[in-house]
């Protein structure tokens, strides 16, 4: 490795295969304010060790209010960890559903936290708490908006699209059929939308029914393009199911969203919350002077 | 991470961005007879490490003349190190240009070699011999074979090409604009060519001229789709802008091919070899139970 740099730790992990590069920093010492071109070195998939985004794990109590970003880490009384996330081109990012769940693996797998209770992590998006059972991960995603109704395009092909809005915009198109040879397409090229309704862009997910409480979708994500998985479009694929199907939070209805990259189990409490349930794994541990 | 393996160590490195995943199985106990899913999930980029392909470091002398594939290592009397050449899909390789150059690295940093003398490795592909000079290393890549002329195409674009053989077969077209909005375009596709030429398929190269003996080039690689490099086909290029130029072997030109992963110099020497000369380093190393 090149010598100019003291080699610092990393792991690497995924959620349905969106996948990170964790960097533990728990007291800050090792990183300070995260520098975006190491992130991108980091998450440079050829040139370095790839990811779709950095997790740097340190203490809330390391931050000294000094945290980078759109929010603010956890008041006091915060819990003990909080997520620093960056996407893989050095941005600052609030929150990321498949992160944090394999962000809380992690904590479990080193001994940093308690995997029999819930695990309340910081992130610049207010606490989240996770919890773990088995193999799976659920993290509280937050109440959804649907909002109105618009349209999506593939090349001349025009489909009737839901907006849902899970803290970042989405417009679900429900279609007859998603494969790449279809009329959705490879995706190569952002779907059309109605500039009006989404000035800032949008991810759009393309929708198919398997069964009853059961979907699969592909989704294009604003600024990445086609991804194995994007959690904020599961839940608004769910959402927008089930209004489909004439149900409200007050039904608490649970369902199967298949991805590209995995499943994930979507539910809507009568609480009006979105809960997210999926795998998440660390494949690879060691040092790096990127 | 799953506890179900045992976890083993790994690195990482790449050369003009051709990656690869490094395993030391010195004596060859660690992995035996690899396993092509283990290299497949090695390789994959979200759910596992990421690489075009792993390199296993394994002594000659623990062969025990059972390497799987096309060829065989050296005869007897054999360099101490074998490349143990797999790509992303699990095939067993014979040769990589950009690979032995990390594997050589690596083996130097680790002080298993000694960089102040040629290297001599064995492959599938015969035993080739390294130099190492401070961030570069220089791989003799064999001679070319200048065969027929051809043609590609992409869309309705048709350009002449010339049939190179570098071991494997490549057909270089010289054109003006080298843009992915130009008439080459983004290369979602394998371009067009003749299948009489190239019954098993074929890498294609689009080159620039850039000056005086440099060139710049994209390559679609059959299989892998367009790549950031590939060091068989900037031999085919600079052979056959070297033919273009009027010269010959005899002329012991050297011409510098800048790639999207990086830049590679050329050499075609009196003894109708080509040499390759380019970066290689390796950016991380840990343990992984994948």
């Amino acid at each position: 490795m090149p010598a100019h740099r003291t080699p610092y730790p990393f792991l690497k992990g995924h959620g349905t295969e969106n996948d990170f590069v964790l960097l533990p920093d728990h007291d800050g010492t090792v990183h300070g304010d995260l520098d975006p071109a190491r992130v991108r070195a980091l998450c440079d998939r050829r040139a370095g060790i790839g990811g779709d985004g950095v997790l740097r794990v340190v203490r809330t109590a390391a931050l000294d209010g000094g945290v980078a970003g759109p929010g603010s880490p956890a008041p006091g009384g915060s819990p003990e960890w909080f997520m620093d996330y960056r996407n893989a081109d050095g941005s600052v990012s609030e929150m990321c559903g498949n992160g944090i769940r394999v962000f809380a693996r992690h904590l479990v797998e080193e001994g940093l936290a308690d995997p029999a209770r819930p695990i309340p992590v910081a992130t610049r998006d207010g606490v989240k708490t996770i919890r773990l059972e088995g193999d799976l991960v659920t993290v509280d995603m937050g109440p959804p908006a649907l909002l109105g109704h618009t349209e999506v395009t593939v090349g001349a092909t025009r489909w009737p699209a839901r907006h849902v809005d899970m803290g970042n915009p989405h417009a679900v198109a429900f279609v007859d059929d998603l494969a790449p040879t279809g009329p959705v397409g490879a995706l190569h090229e952002p779907p059309g939308h109605d500039p009006a309704v989404y000035p800032a862009g949008v991810n759009v997910e393309f929708v198919v029914r398997q069964g009853e409480r059961h979907v699969a979708m592909r989704v294009h994500e604003r600024g990445s393009g086609e991804t194995r998985s994007c959690g904020t479009g599961a839940c608004a694929v769910m959402v927008a199911a089930a209004e489909a199907d004439g149900l409200g939070p007050a039904d608490g209805a649970e369902y199967r969203v298949d991805l590209p990259g995995g499943t994930l189990t979507i539910a809507w409490t009568p609480q009006d919350r979105v809960l997210m349930t999926g795998p998440a794994v660390v494949v690879a541990r060691g040092t790096t002077a990127l």
